[in-house]
């Protein structure tokens, strides 16, 4: 096995990215508990919530409420998702409680269509003002390419076509710049040449992969961008949201199974398994159904070690 | 990423492993439909069932009707698992209906006693009795070693341990030796070494790897045996079976999800996914249950592209 990284940055995108996706709106508060629990883990990265309109997703409505809502704890970045400049505006009136923003567009022009009635280039045009403004204010930014490793529309996604439009959003000013396995469509052999091409194209700039499970190789793709120096990632506590498409289907890699294959291999992330797997119990509560993450059913490696010692 | 193997084989293990773990019994003429499903399907290698007691495991008393009842199909090796001598008396009465056996013991002494009673010794002794009348017989033979990257009593397992007993068993007439991860605690970078050592001390012997998903991590292990040259693996369709540890966990490593990692890595597998997929179907009808085998709900890669297209 290749030299693998020693140690490995994870953002938590359950908040926005999983309470997003649930079918009722979660009360303001429980959210600002989980979440609370949640930077209480060791994680050091989480994306609170979204500064979509309102009307479009009624879920993350509050999102000035969560801002104000939420503890602020040293050595944890949190950060918000900013669909356009209208919801920068908005983010900027709360610009102490928040530290980094994230951008979105989609590698596939059809995925992007259907997503903000864009094209590839109008959306990177008004991204480019956004950011501006955002570098302005300060704020460290963030840019994911939706679709990276596939388009369920249209197929197969040129990895030169990504490494553009990443090159456009590290010059309008994005530090890190995150690849979206959207669909769940990648896998090791593409994501390792990838991540390769990518290390070589890119840099200066952080590469974050954020992989889902829709077919159940989250991880091992994960180990695939690791294996390749890859060393920031992004998932979601419990397995909650990543857009489970067709329905029913699995979204994002969960929190805890990532923490815990990466703490089994001697790599460190900073976060304690049996806080995050508490924060998702939590969250089961408040949601009143079992989540899918598998270590939050099976326990930290040594459960049955700890279970016989008692 | 290393050079892969170009073409894998896999061996399904749900007729025995996972219907020996249903709560309530498979009527005979269903597992019967499900096995002749699953070998339609590609699938070159199936372990039908299991000669114990069927006081012991009565979802599997009817061993004998099932081998009566599957048909046989040209490049299909059935096998059946034989726990001893009286077993393998049991399964010779049916000689012709089937080309190979498994035989199994633990590398944890705790773990081998709590499973079959005997020290690891004892079990040993016994295999190679009943692996010289098998190899009599004709038969091929497997012999499976379970708890191979750590025990849920013991904890570690050290690998010089299981590489000693992998070499009884190939001296004992085993062609072929699995190492089980039973209770999911193997990790990729551990998974790594251990082949990697394996290969250089097991040679002539076919070298299988039995992981189980219990902490979602069961295709990065699979990925990470496949960088270092394993090219045969045990999986379960649907998900079903290996002795959920904690209750409500994951055990095998899903069928589907293997072959559906592996085709889209360009390895040859012989495997058609839709017809797999569609056995997984007839199981989940039959159990009445949905399976956890994520690519059963999503569909193989081209699943949306599929519908787009219609």
């Amino acid at each position: 096995m290749k030299s693998l990284p020693s140690s490995v940055r994870i953002r938590e995108v359950g908040p926005r990215d999983g309470f997003q996706n649930e079918p009722e709106t979660i009360p303001t508060a429980d959210k600002v508990r989980l979440i609370d629990l949640l930077s209480a883990s060791g994680l050091r990265r989480i994306e609170l919530t979204s500064f979509v309109r309102p009307d479009v997703i009624p879920q993350l409505a509050d999102a000035e409420q969560v801002l104000e809502g939420v503890q602020r704890r040293d050595g944890v970045s949190f950060s918000v998702l900013i669909p356009n400049e209208r919801g920068l505006e908005r983010a900027l009136a709360q610009r102490d409680r928040f530290d980094e923003i994230n951008v979105f567009v989609s590698a596939s022009e059809t995925h992007n269509r259907s997503n903000v009635n864009r094209s590839i280039e109008q959306s990177l045009a008004g991204l480019e003002r956004t950011l501006a403004t955002a570098r302005e204010a300060g704020l460290r930014c963030e840019g994911v390419i939706s679709t990276s490793f596939g388009c369920p529309y249209e197929g197969e996604v040129p990895a030169e076509r990504v490494f553009a439009i990443a090159a456009r959003l590290a010059a309008a000013g994005c530090e890190e710049v995150g690849f979206g396995d959207t669909t769940g469509m990648a896998n090791p052999r593409q994501v390792g040449e990838f991540f390769a091409a990518a290390g070589e194209r890119l840099g200066g700039v952080e590469l974050t992969a954020h992989f889902h499970n829709t077919r159940g190789q989250g991880l091992a793709n994960l180990l695939a961008a690791l294996e390749q120096g890859v060393d920031s990632f992004e998932s979601s506590f419990g397995e909650l949201g990543g857009c489970p498409v067709p329905p029913g289907a699995t979204g994002n890699v969960a929190s805890e199974d990532v923490v815990s294959m990466l703490a089994e291999m001697g790599i460190e992330t900073g976060i304690d398994l049996p806080r995050l797997i508490e924060a998702s119990r939590a969250a089961q509560e408040v949601l009143g159904r079992p989540l899918g993450a598998h270590t939050l059913t099976a326990g930290p490696v040594d459960w049955l070690g700890g279970q016989a010692a008692e």
